[in-house]
């Protein structure tokens, strides 16, 4: 989306993508203090939740009652992932100011983990863009489009694949397609060719690169996806969540470390470091003992460092 | 160096930078395994060590059997880290390929470190290279300038003063000058602008890139440092060395990792990342308990990986 007053919009998917991804289930009260303290760094856009079945995901129960709080807060897009038609009618009933829903480049991944081909996934995501139209005309419509890197069950998946199921999403209606490195396979070159393509395919529409740093190419590929024009970065306070393989590895892109690089490159995120720092004391008292990574918030910020 | 047969050098430097920096000391029989197994990999140049006097780093007191070693082994260069003249003249003695000499960008920092201003030491490269001159005019003579993105004792170096440096540097004869982030500052805006400006003033003299991962950035750096025509890359296996600030973060790029990045990119380096990973045992079986890292060895070789 167009991002008038920062040069870049960081979109901190923690409070989604993170509690989901770990055992323990954070207390509202916990997840309210820490949203708030996102707030207050000058993060712009937000995932709070996902609109699921409590019996599948318990983390997020309580999505509704988040997607109130964060809503109450000034200046920012309240973002919820909805699997499906059933999540965004309850998102939009909630009053989220954007949805994402997330559809797998790779077939074999798609029918693994929705059991629907990615054929059928379109068309759950133009149902959900009538509905929309319908109810909510000012809501934005997302799709993160996973394994659009790799796939751990197909291995490559191919560029025509990740183009061709651009273009459909767009002729269905949705506002944003990013492009999501589910399984840490990126590399930076691929992300600068597959940006540029599906750029040429879909235009301003090529949303957010959402980047993990499994095999600790995160930044490189941050780095790549803002040189092919890409100006949304997903990432997670903390490394929070995106399925880390080992003991160790962190999943999601470090939301500190990708804001210290922007803003040392001086690239304006309008995130002030130290208070984003501060957001990382509500979320281990949230989930005592769950390991979070940075490594900024352990080096520390170089002498003579100023925010832009 | 003009390098035909790869598209970039891995220069790896954990025998010398790792192993002095860690307070044990690695026997020499535990030495040579390792170099062994990483000369198995393919890789084509090494820095197996340091002449300091043994009493100030006793690390480093088998340098001499370590290259005798190291010269034994076909098709790579080795290299050692020399600090002034007595120990170049050691080095030469030793019958090293190349010797890398550090310089500080920052005023401050020489000073703190070596008792010396940088045009001090700018004669003392100049009396290493009329040794060489003189004595050994096969062997090559790089400068590593430390701190040239930033001290921690002065703050900001000025682009300007890497510049000036570099020209000296060049003026005094050595064959490459390299830009080292020696304290973890850097960011790829600056890599790439640094290091288009240092070749713009002393051409293709200008050499390596050795980056730390001390604030996360050290493959996005190298990865600009590439863009900004670098072909030579310094780095550790394991991450060992590279002065970490504090526990978890590392400091030297992990060889691994930047193997990794650069092979999926499909710029070869030479190495086959298997063997290269095997080089991890002997690493721990000489340092038992001592940390090292890897992002890619913790999470694996993609499926449909394949080293180019």
């Amino acid at each position: 989306m167009p991002n008038p007053h920062f040069s870049v919009l960081i979109s901190e998917v923690g409070p989604r993508d993170g509690l989901q991804s770990v055992h323990a289930t954070m207390s509202t009260a916990h997840k309210l203090a820490w949203i708030d303290a996102l707030h207050a760094s000058g993060l712009r856009e937000i995932e709070v939740g996902s609109f699921v079945p409590a019996k599948l995901l318990p983390q997020m129960a309580d999505v509704a009652e988040v997607v109130r709080h964060a809503l109450a807060l000034p200046g920012w897009t309240v973002m919820a992932l909805v699997p499906n038609l059933r999540g965004a009618e309850a998102a939009l009933q909630a009053g989220v100011h954007k949805l994402t829903i997330p559809v797998s480049a790779s077939a074999a991944h798609s029918l693994a983990n929705v059991r629907k081909t990615r054929e059928e996934m379109v068309a759950e995501v133009a149902r959900i863009v009538a509905l929309r139209n319908a109810t909510a005309p000012g809501v934005l419509v997302e799709v993160g489009m996973s394994t659009a890197f790799g796939c751990t069950l197909q291995g490559l998946v191919a560029d025509e694949d990740v183009v061709w199921l651009a273009a459909a999403l767009v002729r269905a209606g949705v506002d944003e397609v990013g492009l999501s490195d589910t399984t840490g396979m990126a590399n930076p070159a691929q992300v600068r060719r597959l940006f540029h393509k599906v750029r040429a395919e879909i235009g301003d529409k090529t949303g957010a690169a959402h980047m993990h740093n499994t095999r600790g190419l995160g930044l490189a590929n941050c780095l790549a996806a803002y040189d092919a024009g890409v100006r949304t970065f997903d990432a997670s306070l903390g490394g929070l969540g995106g399925c880390p393989y080992a003991p160790g590895a962190s999943g999601n892109v470090v939301t500190e470390d990708l804001v210290f690089m922007f803003e040392a490159m001086g690239i304006a995120t309008g995130i002030d470091i130290d208070t984003l720092f501060k957001a990382r004391a509500p979320l281990q008292a949230g989930l005592p003992g769950e390991p979070i990574y940075g490594m900024v918030p352990e080096a520390g910020l170089p002498k003579g460092f100023l925010n832009v």
